[in-house]
């Protein structure tokens, strides 16, 4: 069966299927994301008016049996950054989406009626479905009514209030394997532009269709040689498992890069308080609910997610990973991890991004707003974006407007997105991916932080070694596949290939993910060229360059002109 | 004698004159500040950073007898654009400036104590003041502190709370040539720029330096024939003198393009409350220090300016201008002028730009924060500005700011710069202006209101009559003769070329306003393409062309193809 697109028109109310436009057949995930925006958007469009997209898109191996194959993309223009954005997530969407014959969904137009609507679809049609009673409602709440109404095996991506009201931090969740809405496409404010539409949520039935495999031997071999890999590397087979990303709390303290008090400082007095071996421990004593080896998504062998218990073993929040740790604890002077899960729950069910909440109110606390280290203030913060109070609308817009609200100037952010746990002046490779990253600045393009031959704190090499992890992760999540589960076969490229060529007998050859990747940054790069970016937009932020951050003293000074190559490719 | 250039550099405390640079010898005002910022400073940098520029420059005819020509204009990076930015205004600064042989001072660094600096200039040098005893006091309080040390007859540049806090809205105030610093270099947040670097005011001696005219009877004659023209032209005969410019109010009502309760509206039900025959019966029939024709700065022939005074005949304000009008009054539903005028001395006194606050208070009305029409919403709002509160810090951030803090989608800027009190669909030239003018939403660069022979609501011709009068203005603005006592010789050139030739014996030739606007312009636009700013940036924002404005119920509908030929010259 050839599979479909989803168009979707809120202006005129209208959801069609079609078939998959040929030009779009060898395309999944951020690379299809890219490839409808370019062709069919305006990229000088506002991103909350009629004229701006929304898509969907599931990745290359999306419905196959390969291992954390169901990431979702969700695209368009960030109304952040004002250029191209995708942010991916685990979940059931993507599933869900090819069990009915869905690759992508297109949402265009907007509906200006007071009642929010819900995207229904299933193998017999779609449908937008008024539901007056989850407006404005929290991500939790919505997610049960949503189950009441339609079921609970549906797959599911939700706004909260915050996407609804249009704040630039908004997030949309989406439905978990285990029916909670905990997985988050979180950056580049897509919910917002999701609630500008006047949609609230999208539901997916289950649904029969399966992806016929083009040879199911090759594909099932590759998907052997997948696992065992995946179970002989430290990484995926053992730390990752048991400490999930928070095993990256003592390793970027130590490197000098974790963003600390609002990007003041690189390591935090109380990393031991929140690193990955208290999320284990606090896991495991407190027991009931709690899970520190948990699959956001159905056939993942790495299971990086968890589930942070209180103290009392009622599930708090999950996952609790890293990013959030980093900027909603240290850059914001918290060393608890109680305190850090109880504020991740907050901006999880009022529909926030928790890497852009983290980094505004740690600006809020340099202005003196808040107070460092104060999770009473931080709480109250976010009580103040619940309840539509004027200082919780400046934090739901994010970072940089957060700054110039409140007249600060050391706001880490690039093209208006807010930086996410890394600081760049103690790892340098993260700053030219968050200058050149097509997504502003986002950690999902490459980090850099382990790469054997860079030295973190030169000047030099990080120009080529980001372009090479661009590559890598846009090829990543153009196929779907989760960029921690793919951990250890990224250097293997012959084991996706086969996987590629299992499903369709076709392959883009040469180093997958990288032949993928690189197409994909250049459809994103054109997006930004055309939506009025140049290369005056490609750089950290002033002040990183003047301020050296302890404890290695460095400012960041990768050479602009070295920066100004990244796309000669 | 050789004018001088004043060096200021405030990181390393120096003050410092020399002799004007070769290259600068042909510039004045605008043109000359935009070749300073061009040739000396970092397009890229950040407003609020240590190597950002703040220029003040006098005009080419300033300290000569000619008539208006002492208008001083303030240049720099625009916190609120991130473009270039001019802002010039009447008063006392640049006639002190020339009376102690300075042409332009340049100001660079930082300083970052907590003391608010003077910058004190006289013939013999200058140096920087620290007067903890002004800090955060408003403009006027400032300006008599000011005067008791410094003594009343000094040039003097001051901005208020909003600009020492680097709030984007932030002007420059100026003395007048009656001791009241009531003349603003309002747009651009320029008074942010200032504050940034440590700087509260700029304070210039009398001095003796005369300027050596080459050619007294040519200068003199030329004069004599500016001077019959001004009387015998109505406009600058009659018009202007007797209403000011507050005669607009009518005139753009009925064309139908009164910003009125945030661009909803091109005219308001309340305008005959509000006109220039009702700023008129006011001042005459209230009598006191009420004056319907005051001259901002000596030598001026028309006298446009006025002092509003209130019911006891007190003044209330000076000058009540047309822009402000329209946006704190009609742009905010606000049909009352002694309470505009109260909103205007607030806004004066805090160091805010009318435009970009009536602009943002509006946008703040349409989002529910305060209600439209009401005088004391918006003058509690300014009182949050003056104390710092959250709201008010959003209001100080201008128009864009506002709208996305709150949430808004009719937000009237472009570049980040508000709208200036004429809506773009009542009268296309306009949003051609500030579409394309280099410093973003910017009247002040030609509304082409009256063309002749261009028809308002046409798509058609406005690009040419657009760039036309852009030429005309920032030759204007290099001059340093007032847009509107000039109004009556832009079209008679060898007027201006013998005033120049007079003074020089070089003049720039051709129809010289429009030779010196076109290089200027072609300088500014460098400095933007190096900036960042590319053919994207320059347009209405969305909602303009897709909502009708009534009572003409137009779009904006200048086709993008052709405003993109505006820089074809």
């Amino acid at each position: 069966m050839i599979p479909k697109l989803c168009r979707v028109d809120l202006t005129r109310n209208v959801v069609a299927y079609e078939s998959l436009p040929d030009d779009y057949v060898q395309y999944g995930g951020r690379a299809l994301s890219a490839r409808i925006l370019l062709q069919e958007s305006d990229p000088r469009c506002d991103p909350f008016g009629r004229s701006s997209f929304l898509v969907l898109a599931t990745g290359l191996l999306a419905g196959t049996p390969g291992p954390a194959v169901h990431r979702i993309s969700i695209g368009g223009k960030s109304p952040l950054t004002g250029g191209i954005k995708e942010s991916n997530a685990g979940g059931m969407t993507a599933l869900r989406l090819s069990q009915i014959g869905i690759k992508a969904v297109v949402i265009t137009g907007q509906f200006v009626g007071k009642v929010p609507l819900v995207l229904h679809l299933s193998e017999s049609g779609g449908e937008l479905v008024p539901m007056r009673e989850i407006a404005f409602l929290g991500v939790y709440e919505t997610g049960e009514l949503l189950k009441e109404r339609f079921g609970g095996g549906c797959g599911m991506a939700i706004i909260g209030p915050v996407g609804e009201r249009r704040f630039r931090a908004a997030s949309v969740a989406h439905m978990d394997k285990d029916g909670s809405p905990s997985r988050f496409s979180a950056r580049g404010g897509l919910g917002a532009v999701m609630g500008s539409k006047g949609l609230k949520a999208i539901v997916v039935e289950r649904g029969t269709h399966k992806v016929e495999l083009h040879d199911k031997r090759v594909f099932s071999q590759a998907v052997k040689e997948f696992l065992e890999v995946t179970r002989a590397t430290p990484k995926t087979g053992e730390m990752f498992p048991k400490y999930g990303t928070p095993a990256l709390v003592q390793i970027i303290n130590e490197v000098g890069a974790l963003p600390t008090r609002n990007y003041s400082s690189g390591r935090f007095e109380l990393v031991d308080e929140i690193d990955g071996e208290t999320v284990y421990q606090n896991i495991t004593l407190r027991g009931g609910k709690g899970n520190p080896t948990h699959a956001c998504m159905p056939g993942c062998p790495v299971r990086c997610s968890n589930v942070y218990p209180d103290k009392d073993g009622n599930a708090l929040v999950s996952p609790l990973e890293y990013e959030t740790i980093a900027m909603l604890g240290a850059n914001c002077g918290i060393g608890n991890l109680d305190q850090i899960a109880e504020l991740n729950r907050m901006c999880n069910d009022f529909g926030l991004d928790t890497i852009e909440t983290g980094g505004a109110l740690a600006v809020a606390m340099e202005a003196g707003v808040l107070r460092f280290g104060s999770f009473e203030d931080a709480r109250q913060a976010l009580n103040k974006v619940r309840d539509n109070e004027i200082l919780g609308r400046i934090i739901a817009n994010g970072v940089r407007v957060t700054g110039e609200v409140l007249g600060v100037r050391r706001v880490p952010q690039v093209k208006g997105q807010g930086m996410s746990g890394y600081d760049p002046r103690g790892t340098k490779t993260v700053g030219v991916t968050f200058s050149l990253s097509p997504m502003g600045a986002d950690h999902t393009g490459g980090t850099g932080v382990t790469t054997p031959h860079v030295d973190r704190l030169s000047p030099n090499g990080h120009v080529d070694n980001s372009r090479q992890l661009n590559f890598l992760y846009a090829g990543v999540d153009s196929i779907g596949i989760c960029i921690i589960a793919s951990e250890a076969v990224t250097d293997k490229p012959t084991i996706m290939d086969r996987l590629l060529r299992g499903t369709y007998g076709w392959s883009p050859g040469g180093d997958v993910f990288r032949t993928l990747g690189r197409e994909c940054l250049k459809m994103e790069r054109e997006f930004n060229l055309k939506a009025g970016f140049s290369k005056v937009h490609d750089d950290v932020p002033e002040f990183m360059r003047e301020e050296p951050l302890p404890p290695h003293n460095c400012v960041f000074d990768v050479p602009r002109e070295e920066m100004e190559k990244f796309y000669n490719f």
